[in-house]
């Protein structure tokens, strides 16, 4: 089944401390979809400007990405740029250009409007409602977010909430959307606005899922060598969204897997800068990984105490 | 099997956002004898001044822990108090009065010296050793240390951890150790001077566990109600510890076990202030959680990928 992802498709400058990459493809639908399109077909929308030349749909093309619609305006492309310290764990933004992005108007080409899988990546949730109302049945919606979005249109996020079915976001995102530090807390109140499914990314620290009368908790992967975190958590949300898509349910187990999926497809992104990792990815190595999944967070059920 | 311990006995002041408690039983030793007590019977070593009364051996006495190697010296008890705040992440240490533990220097009655199972709190590494010196023949000694111990004396510290096959200690306490970030190689590094097994503990994002050829990894045990974080930690090293005592063994399968038993005692210890949890708990309800664990992280190989 295939999935519908709207979310910004940008040229990123990142730096890590193992090194620079500058105006390299990047933006959270660019991370979804190619995470995602290891599992199911995936209908891209997103805006870029006239500087996106042809050979940057190369990857895209490569994982079978349908392209119908990425609108190429005038102007320059959205930029990002963020360095990460020695911990890894959080980027420092060092500019951000919207650009085209700025006067983004999703819409949505007639061949995506059956997509029964939406994700609605990181933009304003105006625009998330605007993608949601132009398909025309969709089994399940997922949805990312940010504190921006938190902070400057709380009202207008909890209307697009009402909507969706699983909202992923990370804890510190959690925890400023409820005003609850306690995140077993912050995910009923979240679920009692709409979604059905709060997945928690904690970064280094793994995912938390939850779900009515069902808490999930798995680590992440242990990686001796974390090489940029960027994308990370558009890759988990790719891998977790195009798992269901492939699978076609929503029980219990069948989300706790998605969870799985998200967590080898985020582990296996930060190896390497930009989306080199995901690029060169092969079917056998997720499916691997996935089995290290289950060594790591193997335990035996007690008959002895 | 019997277990050593020996490390701090004291009077806490705690402050949480929900309460405060002043002058209550607790300490590193107190927290993890209790806790240890489910599982093994457990031999004290720590000192008390003249102002710890008979009524503060009760909870010791009920739950069969031997009290022989407790010192009382004249002087006063050991003292801590500390905040926390809406997070309840970390406490803030308000003020520290080592009192008669300034001079301690543990002394091990001969009934103690046969004990198998060995932790040594989180006391001077100099310390630790003279008490491991005088343990006749060990089968298993597991370690704690802080901050403090790390910055002030390393080298002696790393003398300890020689003798040591399991360091229980936190993620910052990792880190500081070795000087990595990247925990997975922390782990490498800090095995590379003698601990056959390294826990690291992630406070409510849970636990990792590094050992040659496997690493674990659990989530922490979801509550909505964090009342008091204080002794979680030691809470842990005891059904850790407690665990492997009881089992007597030390394969793979076992350690992951007695993770998940420490990750239990340390969930139940933060539902109420002090050792009020502890003090009340039931085996049945330690079976439960572990349990719940079991449910909490379970998820299903996939055939479908």
């Amino acid at each position: 089944m295939s999935i519908l992802v709207v979310g910004s498709v940008a040229f990123d400058s990142v730096k890590t401390p193992f090194g620079e990459a500058k105006e390299i493809l990047g933006g959270s639908a660019t991370y979804f979809s190619i995470a995602a399109s290891f599992f199911s077909v995936v209908k891209l929308v997103a805006v870029v400007g006239a500087d996106f030349a042809d050979e940057n749909l190369e990857v895209f093309r490569k994982h079978a990405i349908d392209t119908r619609g990425l609108q190429q305006v005038p102007g320059r492309t959205f930029r990002w740029s963020g360095e990460y310290g020695f911990a890894l764990n959080e980027a420092k933004t060092l500019d951000t250009q919207l650009n085209v992005f700025e006067s983004f108007r999703p819409e949505i080409p007639d061949t995506y409007r059956d997509s029964e899988y939406v994700f609605l990546g990181n933009i304003d949730p105006i625009l998330q409602r605007e993608v949601l109302s132009q398909v025309r049945k969709p089994k399940l919606v997922a949805c990312d977010t940010m504190n921006y979005w938190i902070q400057s249109k709380l009202e207008e996020l909890k209307k697009t909430l009402a909507l969706v079915d699983i909202l992923i976001i990370n804890d510190a995102e959690a925890r400023m959307l409820t005003g609850q530090s306690n995140l077993t807390k912050a995910s009923k109140e979240i679920r009692s606005w709409g979604p059905k499914a709060l997945v928690v990314k904690k970064g280094e620290y793994g995912v938390g899922l939850f779900m009515d009368g069902s808490i999930f908790g798995a680590p992440a992967f242990p990686l001796e060598e974390v090489f940029d975190p960027t994308g990370a958590g558009d890759s988990f949300a790719g891998g977790f969204v195009g798992y269901l898509a492939k699978a076609g349910r929503f029980d219990d187990a069948t989300i706790r897997k998605a969870v799985i999926y998200g967590s080898v497809m985020a582990s296996f992104n930060v190896e390497d800068f930009s989306l080199n990792r995901l690029k060169n990815l092969s079917s056998a190595a997720i499916k691997q990984r996935y089995q290290e999944f289950k060594q790591l967070t193997h335990f035996e059920v007690d008959e002895e105490f």
